[in-house]
C-alpha cells in the first residue's frame, strides 16, 4: 500500500454539542430567543476527522461512545463525514459527553459549558488490537496521557521494525492547562501545543513559546503553536522559526473547532509532503476559512 | 363520576430543557465545566402537569410533539410522573423546541436560551374532538391566544349546558410580554398574570398590577400575579386583595418552573375547595419548596 493511501488515525474524544447561535451573549438571569439552534458532532480529534475527510484523506477515529440517541446521531454522522469508525469502543451504561456552545454572531466568540461524562477514554489494550499497517499517521489529542504514552511506544516499536518510508508519523496535542498533558511532549514527532497552555507558561507570544518548550520534545521533532489572530508558529530541529499569518474571514461566525481545523490541515499538508512552511501555511488557511462559516461544510478554499 | 374524579386539563408547550448547572455563570468566551447537566422535560404547561400529578390530581397534557429521540424522552417522562398524553398531537416533520438552562448554585438564577421550533400549536379543530364530560378544570397556558379562545368559547358553550356543579373551570396564563396574549383577560375564570407583564404595563407591585388589570377580566373572575420573593396577591370580584408571604427556601437552588408550580398548586387547591387565601398560601409554599431543589422530585411538604 502507498503510504498516502493509508489511513490518518485520530485518538480522542468525540461528544455532542448543542451549538446555541445567538445575536450577542446573554445576561445572567435572562431569557433569549436564538438565532438558531443545530446539534454538531464534536470532540477535538473527532473534529479533526472531519477536516481531514473533506480535504480528501483517509482517514479514522478512536475513541469511545456510548449508546443511545446522542450516541446514534454521532455514529450517522461520522458516516456522513466517511470516517472510518470501526475503532470506536462502545460503551452501553455511560452517556456521551455533551458541550453546549454559545456562539455570537456579533463577536465571534464561542462560550462552551463542558460536562463530565462517565464515559472511559480508550486504553493502551485496546490500542494494541490496531493493525499498525493500515495507518501513515496517529494523531492523539492529551487526554488520558500516562495510557496514550503506552499506545505511542507501541507505535516507537512498531517503527523501528519498518523501513523509513512505511514509519507511522506521530503527533500529539497539549491543549489544555493540566499538568499530566505535558508528559506528552517528548513523545511526538509533530507537538501542537495550545496559546493557553504557552499563556499558563507565562510566554506572551507563540515564537517565545516554541523556543521555551522546545527543550522538551524529542530530538529532531517539530512543536507548533497557533496563536488565534495572530497566526501559528513552528520550529523544528534548525531552531528556526517558522510563521504564518492568520487568514481571518470577512466575517468571524464560528471559530468553535478552528485549532482542530488547523491540526487537521497541518497534519494533511505534511502527510503530503508539504514543507514546514507550506503546512503551517495551509494551517492558517483552512482554519481562518472556517471562522467565517458555521461549522465545517465548505472549509475547501 | 365525582367532580375530583374529574382530570385538570393543561394546554400549552412541551419542551426539552437541557440543564447545566454552574457554579457561576460563566464569562463569555470561556471553557466551564459543569457542576452537573441533565435532560428534563420542559414547558410551562408540561410542567404544571408534573406538580399537579405529584400533588395527586388526576392530570392531562395537551400540546404539540414531534418524532425522534427528544420526543421519546419527552414521551417517557409524562409516563413517567403519570400525565394522561392521550391527547397530545404528533407532527412527524418538526423538532421538538429545546431549550438551555444555564442554572448558577451562587445566585440560583436560571439564564435561559429558547430556540424557534416549527412545531405549530393545537388548534381549536383539534380542541373540538375532545369528551369535555372528563375534565373538572382545564388550564391555558397563553399562546396562540386566538385559536385559544375559541377553545374556551367551546368550553363557555358546554358549560352552559350542565349544572353548576359539573362546569369546567377555565383557567388561562399571561406570562409572555406579548400583545396577542392579553386577549385571554376577558376569559379565564381564574388569570394569571406575570410579574413580567405587569412591569411591562407599568405596574411597581402584585397589588397594583391586580387593581390595575381587574377590569381587563370578566365578571366574577379572579385575577393572580405571583411576585418572586415577595409572595403573590390575588383578587376576586370583591375587589379584595389577598395576600401570601413566599416561602423561600433555605438556599435556592434552581427556580425554573417555579411559576408552573405555584400555578398547578393554586389550581389544585382552588379545585380541591380550597379558598382564594388557602389556595394562595399553598401556591407560595410549593413553589417555595421547589426553589430549593433542582426539578420536581421532592415537592411535597
Amino acid at each position: 500500500m502507498e503510504q498516502t493511501d493509508k489511513k490518518i488515525l485520530c485518538i480522542g474524544l468525540v461528544c455532542l454539542d448543542i451549538i446555541n447561535v445567538v445575536d450577542k451573549y446573554p445576561e445572567e438571569d435572562t431569557d433569549k430567543r436564538c438565532l438558531s439552534q443545530r446539534w454538531q458532532r464534536g470532540g477535538n480529534a473527532s473534529n479533526s476527522c472531519t477536516i481531514l475527510a473533506q480535504l480528501g484523506a483517509p482517514c479514522a477515529f478512536m475513541g469511545s461512545v456510548a449508546h443511545g440517541p446522542v450516541a446514534d446521531f454521532i455514529m450517522n454522522d461520522f458516516k456522513m463525514y466517511e470516517t472510518d469508525i470501526s475503532l470506536i469502543v462502545e460503551h452501553a451504561k455511560c452517556s456521551v459527553p455533551t458541550s453546549v456552545v454559545i456562539s455570537s454572531e456579533t463577536t465571534g466568540s464561542r462560550t462552551i459549558l463542558h460536562t463530565n461524562s462517565n464515559l472511559p477514554d480508550v486504553t493502551a489494550e485496546d490500542f494494541s488490537k490496531l493493525d499498525l499497517s493500515q495507518y501513515q499517521w496517529i494523531h492523539w489529542e492529551g487526554r488520558n496521557a500516562a495510557e496514550q504514552v503506552k499506545m505511542i511506544e507501541k507505535v516507537r516499536e512498531y517503527n523501528r521494525k519498518q523501513e523509513k518510508s512505511n514509519q507511522i508519523t506521530i503527533s500529539v496535542e497539549i491543549e489544555k492547562t493540566r499538568e499530566p498533558l505535558y508528559q506528552l511532549f517528548p513523545h511526538g514527532d509533530l507537538v501542537f501545543v495550545s496559546k493557553d497552555v504557552a499563556i499558563h507558561f507565562g510566554f506572551q507570544s507563540a515564537a517565545s513559546a516554541l523556543k521555551g518548550f522546545y527543550s522538551r520534545v524529542r530530538k529532531g521533532a517539530v512543536l507548533i503553536c497557533a496563536w488565534a489572530e495572530k497566526g501559528a508558529d513552528a520550529m523544528g530541529p534548525d531552531g528556526v522559526v517558522v510563521h504564518s499569518d492568520a487568514f481571518p474571514p470577512e466575517k468571524v461566525v464560528d471559530t468553535l473547532g478552528a485549532g482542530d481545523t488547523f491540526n487537521a490541515s497541518v497534519i494533511y499538508s505534511l502527510s503530503r509532503g508539504g514543507t514546514l512552511q507550506e503546512a503551517l501555511t495551509f494551517g492558517c488557511q483552512i482554519a481562518g476559512k472556517k471562522c467565517g462559516i458555521h461549522g465545517y461544510d465548505g472549509i475547501l478554499p
